[in-house]
């Protein structure tokens, strides 16, 4: 298996804890967005939508690799394949509360806050850093006080996000918080996304996979001598 | 089952489908977007993330009905409880690739032009309406020419984007090109995409999904005597 990624993409983060979660272990390809990799005719060759995470699965038994796009569908892909442990409850309600969460990190945070929306609205319209930070942290804000009502409102308090194994929801969730924090944005009116967001990053899974533990990521204070800073 | 949707809204339009393709049918209640009913404390007692589709169901055998928040959750949840007609593939590499496209969608285009993103840009930014037109057209082309580009190279032309049969790719296609027709984008380079729409529209359960024919529906042309025009 091939795993295209990157150290800072969150949907990429989600495929890491899912596979490490499962115990896999794939080839990591690099995929350098800020440096606008994504976008090359070679990237584009492999993966038209010009996207990370893109798995490349040569371990189903067919005669040719299978490529697939969507940190989700990854994750359900990899589920149905390798079914321990589950990344989904059993129990239809239940599982369907994990995918809903899952969903509105996925669909309704994530999306608006990618690097290719933030680079249009300041090419288009002018956003300044501190406007960007501002929207950031507003979507955030406004998905995840959803998420903490609902979080609040179930009946059994569990350690994560729907019942006490992770499952797709928690594996949304954490990489979400960690751009949070990257982006400064205030937290403390989400005790229980935050309280979940502690007890998965003792788990060696979620931990492992987080941005700055990938071979790839930037060490901002152990630059090569005489290599420009990256912005 | 209650169903909360809009008319106009493609993520319920999306869950319309489904319960059509499986028969079902919901008492439908509609949430008026145009109106900023979504927002109002009585939607949100029910619905905290104050979006639409909202699924109420008492249907499973609980003594408690079961509310559900996101589109594709929704109808995963619909294919768990009610599987004939199935709206995902068997086959593992098949069922990913539905599911893929699925979210290619409901990730990658839609929620970036959502109303309350185009609110927000137009709030903060000064977005006028021939720069808004030009936002939308420009997140679906992005996003249809990956789509178009997967669907080309299949080796197995298929009427819809999976298969002969409808799946949740072709549920969430279909909203996106009535959306795209809306603001009058150009579809011209996408003829895969053309073609699954029109033989979509086809089914009735397509049909009777679409916005034009809800109860809720405004009809511009047949105000009652009266009555304002709404914006």
């Amino acid at each position: 298996m091939i795993l295209y990624g990157y150290f800072r993409s969150s949907a990429a983060y989600r495929v890491r804890i899912a596979m490490n979660l499962k115990g896999l272990k794939p080839e990591h390809h690099s995929v350098h967005l800020a440096k606008k990799m994504q976008f090359r005719d070679e990237y584009r060759a492999i993966n038209p939508q010009g996207l990370v995470p893109y798995l490349i699965d040569d371990t189903d038994g067919h005669a040719d690799a299978f490529a697939l796009a969507q940190s989700l569908a990854i994750i359900e892909y990899l589920n149905d394949l390798y079914p321990d442990p589950p990344l989904l409850p059993t129990d239809p309600r239940e599982r369907a509360t994990a995918r809903s969460i899952a969903l509105m990190i996925a669909c309704d945070i994530h999306p608006l806050n990618n690097p290719k929306v933030l680079d249009t609205i300041s090419a288009d319209f002018g956003m300044t850093d501190s406007q960007k930070t501002h929207w950031y942290c507003h979507w955030i804000n406004q998905g995840f006080s959803a998420i903490e009502t609902m979080l609040a409102a179930r009946k059994i308090h569990s350690r994560f996000c729907v019942g006490d194994m992770p499952t797709v929801a928690d594996i949304c969730l954490i990489p979400q918080v960690t751009n949070a924090n990257r982006f400064k944005c205030s937290l403390d009116k989400f005790p229980h996304v935050l309280e979940i967001y502690h007890h998965a990053m003792t788990l060696p899974a979620f931990d492992a996979a987080q941005p700055s533990k990938q071979a790839d990521a930037e060490q901002p204070n152990r630059q090569p001598p005489g290599r420009a800073a990256e912005k």
